[in-house]
C-alpha cells in the first residue's frame, strides 16, 4: 500500500549542486526532489517536497503533517546540531520521523558529529548521498512505523 | 491600576492539549489564552496573546512592546535553551519580561536545565501549568518591575 | 479551603535588611514572616516559619512536615547549590515542596544558576522579592499540587 | 551485478532475541542471518554472516575481507563506542564498510551516542531494526561505494 | 574601481542608538546605513543595507547576493554564537564575507567570546564603533578577496 | 573474638521503609538497626546504631569513636557525594570505617556514581540492601583492618 | 540450599601474588580459587572459576552461564574502567552478576575510580582483599538476588 | 591600638596534634588557641576562639560576630571547598575575615586547591603552619581592613 | 593632526615572507614596516616598528610607550594565547593598544582562537593580511580612543 | 652483552606496507621483523616478533615474557588509547617495556595523543619510523634499565 | 640572627603606584624596596630587591641565588599563572622560596585563581598589600624553612 | 656523511646533577654536552650546544639555526607545556627538530603529560636519560628527516 511522505529539507539544502560539489555531489535540489517523487510514484506513493531556511518554518511544517502525512524525511541541515524547537515539533506529533544526511557527518567539523534532533526520530541514515532519502523512504514502505 | 500584558508564547505552544499531554496537560493554546484574558479583565487589565514558532517573530514582538504594553509574559519554549538572540532583544526594550514555563524543567532531559534567556528577565516561574502566568501577571498587577 | 504552610528559609536569610540590601532589599526576616502570616490569614491559612543556617535542621523540619503541613515553600538559601541531602528529604516526604528564590539567581554569580533541590520540587519562582513566597501560597492555595 | 557481502555482528548481537526485545525485537540472530541471506540470493549475491564477541576476531576478519568481499556491513555491538582498532582496521582496508545498529542509539544511554568506528565508514544507518542490514545492502546494490 | 556591498544586520541590531547606549552609542540603525552608504559613494560604490531579526532571512540574503554583490559585510548579532546554519550559507557562496563587531565583544559576556561564524568569513573586525564596517570595506576597495 | 561496632546512617536514613521503598524497601531504620544489633549479638558483639541529619554530628561521632569502637559502618546518604569534611574525619582517626549503602548507587541519577568519602575507607559494599551492614561487620569479624 | 556460582576474572588477575604485592597481597591465584571453592563447598554449594586477559572470552562465559549458574561473581580487573562490551553482556543475561574488587579501587590512580560495568551488576563490593568474593557469594546464599 | 578577634576553625581542627601530624604538626588545637591568645594579649588585644563541626555552627557565629568583633581569622577546614552558605555568611557581615590554612593547600589533593569561601575574604594565608594566624593578626594589627 | 604610533610585533613575525607563506604572504616583515611607516608619513604621522621573540622585552616597550606615544597596534604572535603578562602591561599602561592578526585566526589550529591579550585592547582586527595594521591606525587617525 | 627482546606489535599492524602508505611507509610488516632481527644479530642479541589483533593475546604475551626476555619494546597500536589492561600487565612483570610508534602519533587525530600504556613503560620513541624500534633496543643494548 | 632575603618581582610590577591603583596601591615600587630593605635593617637582615618583565631573567636570578641567600620572596606577577619554567627553578633550588601577591588575587579575573607556582613555595601570602613581603620575611626571620 | 647538529636545552637543564638527582642523574650539563659533542665526532658531526632560560633566546636560535644546522635536538624543558611561540619557530623553520625528554615526563605530574611543541617536531623520545639526545642524533645520521 502506498504512503503520503512529508520530505523535509532545511538550511543551504536549496543549493544542492553548487555548494562544495566535493561534499554533496552536483546533483541541485530540484533533481533531489525529482529523484524522490519519481521514486515514491513507483511505490504507488506522493511525495512532497519542502525546503526553508527558517527554522520556524520547517516547525509549521511539522505540525501540519500531522494526521496529513505518514511519515516525515528530514534532513535539518545545520539545525541538527542546536534546534531543541525541532526536536520538540516532532516529538509533538504522531507522524514518525526518520532523519538524513547526504554527508559522512561524522567525518566532518566536529560540531557535526552531535545531533540533538536525532533522538526524537525514529532513526537516522547518512553517508549514502541522496539515496539516503529513498532508504529511509523504504522503511515506511516496507511496514517500518 | 490595569495594565497592558504581551503573552508570547514560543515554539510549539500551539499544540498545547496535544502534546505531551502528561506533561503539558490536556487544555489547549486556546484555552490557555481564554484563561489569561478573563483574569487580565478581572483585573482591568488587558492581555495580548502571541505565538509563533519563529524566533525571529518572536524578536520582533519583543521590540514592538517597548512602550505599548507595560509587561511581557514570556515563554520562550525550547528557544529557552540558546536564544542569545531573545535575551539581547529583552535586554534591548525597557518594557520588563518575566519567563515562564509549564512544566518543572528541571525534573526532565538535562538541556532543559539551562536558561540563556532568563538573566535578561525580571524573574522566572516554572512547575505551576498554566497557573504560571497567572501568578506572572500578579507580580505586575501588585506593582512589581 | 485553608491551608497548613511550613515556610523553610535557609542559611543567612535571618540577615534579611541588613545583607546586601541592594539584592536582598531593605525589609528583615521578621517583616518577611509578618507579611507571609498575614497573607496566610486573609486566606484562612497558617504559615509556620522556620529559619536556620544548619542544613540538618531543615532536613528535620522537612521530615517532620510529612502529615503534618500540606505545603513546604522553601529557600534553600545557599544550600540550593550542592545540598543533595534536602533533594533526598523533599523527595522522601508526601508533602509538596515549593522552592523561592528572592533575587533573579541567573543573574548573578555563575555557582547560583545551579539547583541540585529544584529537581525534587514542584516548581520554582524566583525574582520576585518576598512577593514570590505568597506566589508559591497561592499556587496550594488555588488547588495546585 | 552482484555483490559479495560481509556481514559482521560484534559483541552480545549473537543473543538476539533473548537480549532486551523491548530494544531488539523477539527474532534470533540466526533469523537475522537467514533473512540477510535470503535478500542477497534475491539480487543475485552472497552474504558471508560472522560474529564474534572478540574484538580481535571482528579485525582478522575485516583484514581477511580485503580483496575477497565487495562490502562489509557492521554493526560493531558496544565496540562502536571505544573500539579505535576497529576503526584503523576499516580504514587499513579497500573494501568501504557501512555501521549499521538495530535499535536508535541515540535515544538510549548517552554512551551511545559516540560512535568512534563511524568516521572510518561509508555511513551509518540506525533505528530500522533488522530491516538496516537490508538498507545498507541496497546501498552497495545499487552502485554505491 | 567600485564595489557592490551587501549590508547584513542580524537580530537587535534595528534598536541601535536605543539598545545599551554604553555599549552601541546614541546613533540610530538608520545613521549606521546612511553613513555606509555614503562612504560607498565616495568611493564609486554601492552599499544595500538589510537587516533582519529572522535567521532564515539572513541566509535567504546571503544565497541571493552570490553572483549580484562582491562582498557581505556581516554582524550576526547573537546568531554569531550559535548559527551553524549561517556559518553553512557563508561557506556555499561564492560571495566572500567579513565578519563586524560594534562592541569588543572579548570584553563582555562570556557566551560573546566564541563566534560560530567567523571562520567561515574572511576576518572579522570588532571593537572600533561604526567605523569597524567602514574599515571592513577598505579591505575589499583596496583588493582584498 | 568480638568486636564494638559504630554504625553510622547519615541523612534521610531515619525515613527507611517509608522513603521510595521501591529503592530502598519496606523495612524501617529501627529494623535495621534491630537486624544489626541481633547479628553483632550472634557474633560475641555490639553494635551502637547513630543516625543523623546533620553532617557535623556525623564528624562528631567519628571522632568520638576513636579508641572506642574497633570498626565503622558508615553509609553517609547524600553527604557521600560532598562532604570532603566527613572524609577529613575518617581520616583523622584510627578506628576504620567501612562505607555502605543499601541501593545501586551506580545505577540510579549520576551525581550518586561519586563518592568523595570513599577514599578514606577501608572499602565500600553497594547493592545488598540491608544485608550490607551485615557483610561488611564480617569483614571486620573474620579479622579484616 | 546450594548454588552454582561462576567465578570470573579478568585481566592480570591470573599474577595474583606476583603484581604489586603492596596492593593485592601475596597470595596467587591458584589459592583465591581454593580458598573460594572450599568456601562455597561449605555451604553446599560450586563455584567454578575462569580467569582470562581476553575480553571476548569473559563474555562468551557470561553468555554461557544463563540458565547453568544461579551468580556469577566476576572481577572484570582493568575492562570495569571501558568494557562497555562486558557491560551489554551481563545485562543480556538472566543470571545476576556482582562486581567485586580485591583494593580499593577509590584511593588508586583517577581512572579506577569509574566502573561501567558496575550499572549492569546487583552490586559492588571493593577493598575487602579476597575476602570480597565470600562476601558477595554470602550475599546470594543468603537468599539476595 | 587593640583589636577584638574572633578565630574560627572549622571541622576536624580539633584533632589537630592527633590528625596526620606529617601535615599539622603535633601541637594540639589547644595550644594554638593558647598562642594566639598570648599573641593578642601582648598587642592589647584578645582572641576569642571557637572550633565547630557544623557548618551552621559556624555560620552562626559569623553572624554574631558583626559589630562585636573588629576581624575574624577563620580557617573553614574542609568547608572551604564547598560551602557557598559560609561564603555568603561572611558577606553579609561588616566585619571582615581572612582566610587561614596551616598547611600547603595547593600542594595536597586536587580538591583542596579550589577556595569557595576565600573570594568573600580580605585575603589568605597557607602554608606557615600556627604562624599563620599570627600573620593574619598583624594584618588587622597594622591597620588593615 | 598626525599621531605617533608603536608598531609592536611578536615571536616569529621576523620571518615573514620566509614562514608559511600561503597563510602570511610573501612579503617580508621589512617590506611590512616600510609599508606602515608610509602610510603613517602619508598622514603626518610616525611609526616606530619593534620586533622581539621575547615576551619580557615586548613588555618592556609596552611600559616605555607610556606618555611617549599615542597608540600601540600590537600583534604579540604566540604570545596572544598564553600571556597574561602582556595583558597586564596593555592594562597598565595609559596608551591604548588595538590588536592586529595577519591572518584569520578563528580558521586556524584550534588553541589559536583563544586571545587573552585581547580584553586588555580597545579592540582587534583579523584576516586582512598586512592591511590591518593600517585599518587599526585609521581607528586612532580618526579620532579613536 | 647481548640481549633477549620480545618485540610486541599491536593490532593492525600486520598490515604495515598496504594500510596508508603514507603515514607507514611501504615496508611490511616482515621486513620489520627482519630488520629487527637482524639488527639483534649485529648486536649478539636475539629478536623474538609477536603480531597481534588481540588485546588479550598481547598480555599473554607480556605476562610470559616475564623472567624470559631481557626487554620487551612494544608498538600496542591503537590500542594505546584505552587498554588499562595492557596498562597493568606491563606494570605487573619486571621485564621493562619500551614504547614505539612509527608515525608522529602527536600530528594526527586528536585521539592518537593520549596514551594510557605509556606511563607504565620506561619511556617511548614516535616519529622515526621503522628506526625507531631500534633505537629503543639500542637503550637496553647501552646498558639502560 | 639575621638573614639575606632575596626580593624578586615579576612582570609590570615596576609600575607599581601608576597601574590601576585601585587594586595596587598609590605607593611606587621604589618605595616597596625602600620599605622592605628598611624592615630587614631593622632585623639586621639585608634584602636585594630584582625586578623584571622576562621570565628568564627571573629564573637566573632563582639558580643565582642558590647558596647565596637564605630565603627568596617572590611576587611572580602574570607568570604565576602559567610558568612552569619558573616552578621548574624554584624546585630546582636548595634556597626556600615564600610566593606573595599585593592584592586578592582570589576575588579578581578568574584566571588569577591558580597559581602554577604556588605548589613549589613554602607558602603563599596574598590581599594583605605591601605588608605581604614583611609578614613573609617574618616567617623567615622566626626561624622558618 | 657527518652532520651539523645544534643541541638546544631550555630552562633549567643548566642545573642537571643538581636539580632532582632521583629524576635527572647526578651527571652535570656540561658532561651531557661533552657527551653529545664526542658521539658527534665518533659520527664525523659536530654538536653546537646552547642552554638558555629565556624562551626568546631559544627561538632566536632556532630561528639562526636555518640553513646552518642539519637538525635541532631540543628538549624545551617546561616550555615544553605552554610555549606556543616555539611551536611556531620550528615549524617556520626547513631545519628539522627532535624533541628529548630526560626522564619519563608521562610519570609525573599531569601538567608534563602534554606537549605544544611535539607537534612541530618529526618525533620525540623520552625516557632514556642522557641517551636520548644520542638516539636522536642517530636518526639523523642513519638519513631520517
Amino acid at each position: 500500500m502506498g504512503k503520503k511522505f512529508l520530505i523535509l529539507n532545511g538550511p543551504n539544502l536549496n543549493l544542492l549542486g553548487k555548494r562544495e560539489p566535493g561534499v554533496y555531489g552536483h546533483e541541485s535540489y530540484e533533481s533531489l526532489c525529482a529523484m524522490i517523487q519519481a521514486y515514491a510514484k513507483e511505490h504507488n506513493s506522493t511525495a512532497t517536497c519542502f525546503q526553508s531556511n527558517h527554522e520556524g518554518a520547517l516547525i509549521d511544517q511539522i505540525h501540519a503533517a500531522d494526521g496529513v502525512f505518514d511519515a516525515i524525511i528530514i534532513n535539518p541541515g545545520a539545525y541538527t546540531h542546536y534546534s531543541y524547537a525541532i526536536f520538540d515539533a516532532i516529538q509533538a506529533v504522531d507522524t514518525p520521523a526518520f532523519e538524513v544526511h547526504i554527508s559522512n557527518i561524522q567525518a566532518r567539523e566536529s560540531f557535526r558529529s552531535v545531533s540533538v534532533t536525532a533522538p526524537a526520530c525514529v532513526g537516522q541514515i547518512y553517508g549514502l548521498g541522496f539515496e539516503g532519502y529513498l532508504r529511509a523512504m523504504d522503511f515506511f514502505l516496507k511496514g517500518g512505523q
